[in-house]
């Protein structure tokens, strides 16, 4: 399976944003393992030839999601834990990805898509109305050959710029898919998290036992207006795809 | 209950934090909800008499939240959904605050305490050897008066400064419990988001049917020296506590 291996990047790279690709690779290396601390701000500012205020910056993100702590006096600790952290929920959004992420050889065996009127549910997740024509895509995900995810993209069809598309295509990742045939650029998303478990279809499906415990992450995709383009609903066996996320006490309130 | 509504503050407020609080109530403000667009950096820092530099981290924060978007040559937007979020399972780890932010009155009716030799998957998540003594926390929260979450705390018990407490100190939130008894400082968590179903001590102390569906979290809470000193398993009931989390594109790999 292609598409998943390189990881999606965005278009328009911000300084910060290659800052943090640069910190992120600092942190995984053998040179930071050792005693687990950061240069300085000005020293990584030196390094990487940019200014101290994105270095800043991007400490601020790596701080936020967990995966430093700046301590008065002590300087820039990476958490342990953050090197050896796979899946977060937080840092990735395409289920081949979280497979992989996960140690499994990602694959989609099954694919088929309709167009249908959405029910008041997906009317609502949509901001469209009831019955308006939506395109449904269902994909069983495999981890090393066994079934591992199942997911449901719905996307109006009013947004399309392109019809002309194939099963062949759907089998890709979905997010770039969505982004070139309804010329938009999804910039963020809203999951709810919600347990549940296998009934008739995903117990076949997924190869468990009606009733076995299954993780549903509902995720709508805006775009930079805020308005919505996708409703995605998505099914995880924990067998094969533990989430995890990591807080920090600083911005709790 | 007392304890969750004023929610948990750091003790060292740095200029970042009290400009991140400010400008979260004016997200929630009348005049932002109009055109649900923020003042310029300039004029935010002008206006908070604070730092241009310490504005912009503060709206780095709120980006890397999903709660506004900076967009060239628009300026700072807040995305719609930001406003009426609840629940996000990144902002708030207090089980009381979750049954409050979705709308319901906390109780709880049940704690009970015990010391006991630490399990072998308790002793490798506290990083302690398996037989080491720990306390043992059980907790039933309630919402309106209904079964709404269970939680069991576990914490080793060498890492007690001051064993001198009750049950009634128990059923305040446990954090700041922790905090003064261990004498540390609980900075960040680690969150594994587990799909499970009730087995027969669970539905009879939440009051569901044996097979229904529960998310289990299991938290690991680290304090500044990245050392383990909590281990959480918490059983929610989506009917009353539903979690949900934004993410934003940019910050995506």
């Amino acid at each position: 399976m292609a598409g998943w291996q390189h990881g999606r990047r965005v278009k328009k790279s911000t300084a910060v944003q290659e800052a943090l690709e640069i910190i992120r690779e600092m942190i995984t290396s053998p040179e930071v393992e050792e005693d687990l601390r950061l240069p300085s701000e000005e020293e990584l500012a030196l390094r990487l030839g940019i200014s101290r205020l994105t270095v800043r910056e991007a400490l601020t993100v790596l701080e936020r999601e967990g995966v430093i702590a700046r301590i008065q006096g002590r300087g820039t600790i990476v958490n342990r834990f953050a090197r050896r952290l796979t899946s977060r929920i937080d840092s990735a959004r395409e289920i081949g990805k979280f497979i992989a992420e996960n140690g499994y050889a990602v694959g989609v065996d099954s694919v088929k898509y309709w167009w249908q009127a959405a029910t008041a549910r997906e009317a609502e997740k949509l901001a469209i109305s009831e019955g308006e024509e939506i395109l449904v895509v269902e994909k069983r995900f495999l981890a090393d050959g066994n079934p591992a995810a199942f997911c449901i993209d719905r996307v109006p069809k009013k947004l399309f710029c392109d019809l002309d598309f194939s099963t062949a295509d759907l089998s890709q990742a979905i997010f770039p898919f969505i982004e070139t045939r309804c010329q938009c650029h999804l910039t963020h998303d809203v999951i709810e998290i919600i347990p549940t478990v296998a009934d008739v279809k995903l117990s076949r499906c997924l190869h468990v036992k009606e009733g076995a415990p299954l993780l549903r992450l509902d995720a709508v995709e805006y775009d930079l207006e805020g308005r919505p383009v996708m409703y995605n609903t998505e099914y995880y066996l924990d067998h094969f795809v533990r989430f995890t996320l990591c807080r920090i006490v600083s911005y709790m309130t």
